[in-house]
């Protein structure tokens, strides 16, 4: 992992565990510099990751000041960290639906550049026992070489992340949606009841795609935020 | 505008003038420094603003690399511009339903921090000539000062930036419901039709919130996307 992004984390962690309100003044740059005991570069560096994941603001000639905590029962539609992550008050668990290798549809080899195989993983996640959403994501099984049941019942992304495989971005596209029958029978809905579709592509830092999914979200067990800089 | 906005924008401005694709390399940090004629930390925190905004990719000893383009027809929800920035190449118009100065909701009161009074502007509007979403927004009237009719039939964030009021970042909560029969009707939908509902807070750069918006979503006529890397 990348210093400032260890440092990034690090302090993140700080801010949640001393629950730091809105508008509460970060220690000066001199300070954090000593604290981490790192240069100033990697301060700044760091300062602009949490920047970027919605936790600080900083205003020219003032200070660093954090951002609202987040809300502990929404879905964070910022960060890649997965579900539990996010939702760490929460229990989180899957019900494991289907777990192969297949051939990708044409959709999904356009999209990874021809890959010969990837694994298709079918879940319906659920938060406090109660259904969160069905998750279906293809993964290139050149990148993520293998996969079990009990991997797939918990965090991927952690077990992604522990063989040292670096997640750097996600492009998210969401739409609005009735249910057909059996999205509704899964998610335990009525048919043409709302939900939130997210399509979702996961990218390497490298720049190169290694995971697709499409998440469709149960509408009364579903909240999500962004905090935005851009 | 900060030195290094100016330059993203410009940055921002020439990959989508040249149409550049995913993966396309840019000049490297000396070329960029005399492009624009700015110093190497200018440019590096240009870049950061580039990446925050989802628009490129910087990959450690490698280069730095342009991101997807923007789907045309997806309202960005990162960005703080608003949708005339957004969606360029549509045709946005607005039917302006209310526009008065009110006193405040408890709830608004709350968040603004006790103003006497805020402009209460209520809106419906249409992408390409249909019914895009409807907008009930809350400003301070100590930070927008005037309201017209004709402001507010257009794009009220460039009106505010003309001001030279800076917008700094934004919170954004969602959530997927059935609509009311009142909704319903000013959205030209059925009751208990899908929407999407985004509760916005925009604050300054100096971190004071200065409008509260409630956007419902016309689920047929709307798709959203978040290019994210945090």
């Amino acid at each position: 992992m990348l210093k400032y992004v260890e440092i990034a984390d690090k302090m993140e962690a700080w801010i949640i565990q001393k629950d730091l309100a809105q508008g509460e003044k970060l220690p000066k740059l001199a300070e954090l510099m000593e604290l981490y005991g790192v240069s100033k570069s990697t301060i700044v560096k760091a300062l602009e990751k949490l920047e970027n994941r919605g936790l600080i603001y900083q205003v020219q000639g003032s200070g660093v000041f954090v951002r609202r905590p987040k809300r502990a029962d929404h879905v964070n539609l910022i960060d890649n960290n997965g579900f539990t992550a996010d939702l760490p008050t929460h229990k989180m668990s899957s019900k494991v639906l289907t777990l192969r290798k297949v051939k990708p549809s044409k959709k999904v080899q356009k999209l990874f550049g021809d890959p010969k195989e990837v694994y298709e993983v079918r879940r319906l996640r659920y938060i406090d026992n109660k259904v969160l959403c069905l998750e279906e994501s293809y993964f290139r099984t050149d990148v993520v070489s293998y996969l079990n049941e009990q991997i797939v019942q918990g965090s991927i992304f952690n077990y992604v992340r522990e063989l040292g495989i670096a997640i750097g971005f996600s492009d998210k596209y969401l739409a609005v949606k009735k249910l057909d029958q059996k999205t509704a029978d899964l998610l335990g809905v009525k048919p043409a009841d709302p939900a939130l579709t997210i399509n979702e592509i996961y990218y390497l830092t490298s720049g190169e795609p290694f995971d697709y999914s499409t998440t469709t979200y149960h509408y009364e067990n579903s909240k999500f935020f962004i905090q935005s800089n851009a």
